[in-house]
């Protein structure tokens, strides 16, 4: 039996790295790639590394840039005293996209997670202290996601800065705008209920 | 509100051209990029460049290869007078897949369509008629898809081939092994019966 030519062979092993990419999805992505010009795989191939090269974290907030630091750390008007910590750059633009927030980031870099090895050490947690040491705010927003990881490293945060003087709030708990409540899970549900607003 | 920085913003355009992949699976796979090692995204688009410089068509049959000629084509033990026509080389390996086939192949690099602006000149079919004219050949299988494009190809392979000498087979058509009859289209179906054998 024929196999695939062992370079594209390598291409297949290194395309299956991208995330929840298969064999079957990484031939495809080589056929692609190998129909290409010389030229716009070139292109393609010097994107991703000038991407790699140039993408840095800002030095204040570790959200995403290319510079020191970031647009949001260095727009003057979103300077009111709220930081809403956040666990990763995707979910600060998830926040972005739903706009309505106004003040700024600190992204930790992961969740607190012992069994994985992952302390307070391997996250940007002193430096969010720092910043909060530093007075640049009045209101911490925890918005570390709803699972045992992101609870623990919000009830980790709010141990470590209450003291330090600061309001420490924590995303509200509740149904999904447009969830039908027949399908809604116990905890959330229970979540909903505990934190029912007089209208 | 924030944007992506445009460096990772170019990164999701380029692997947006993957085919089947939109935005969001570009910005998941663009992230996964930016989280390896410089040596390893190094690594990753040098034998992307590599594949691409090194994988060629085998100057026979057109089958993908790094040398002139492709394995088939260079194993004496499958010159046994068959040569199997395919559209492209993922069907090849199809075939191959399925072992039991121990003839030649003929790559034509797609299907007729007028349509497209795909004429015969733009397929290797001139390349094929030489080989049955150098006598290579006594059965030419066809085994383009069972599409309109594929068919109006099949066709047109056979008028051509067939004052030549050679025989022209198609393959056959019938039930999927392991499908539910219920279940099957009414072209198929219809094959099916035609084609019936006694057992």
């Amino acid at each position: 039996m024929t196999e695939y030519p062992l370079p594209l062979e390598l291409m297949i092993e290194q395309l299956g790295k991208l995330p929840g990419v298969g064999k079957k999805t990484a031939a495809k992505y080589a056929f692609k790639l190998l129909s290409m010009t010389p030229e716009d795989l070139e292109h393609f191939t010097a994107v991703l590394l000038e991407g790699k090269r140039s993408i840095r974290s800002c030095r204040k907030c570790f959200n995403l840039c290319t510079d020191e630091l970031c647009p949001v750390c260095l727009d003057e008007e979103r300077n009111n005293g709220q930081i809403c910590v956040v666990e990763d750059f995707k979910t600060l633009m998830a926040i972005e996209r739903a706009r309505g927030y106004k003040g700024r980031f600190h992204v930790l870099g992961g969740a607190l997670s012992p069994i994985d090895g992952i302390g307070p050490d391997k996250l940007h947690i002193a430096e969010l202290a720092a910043r909060v040491k530093d007075g640049e705010a009045k209101e911490i927003i925890i918005a570390t996601n709803p699972t045992i990881e992101g609870e623990a490293t919000a009830m980790y945060l709010m141990r470590l800065l209450k003291p330090l003087g600061v309001t420490v709030t924590r995303l509200a708990y509740g149904m999904p705008v447009g969830a039908d409540l027949e399908y809604a899970d116990e905890v959330t549900l229970m979540k909903a209920l505990e934190g029912r607003k007089e209208i």
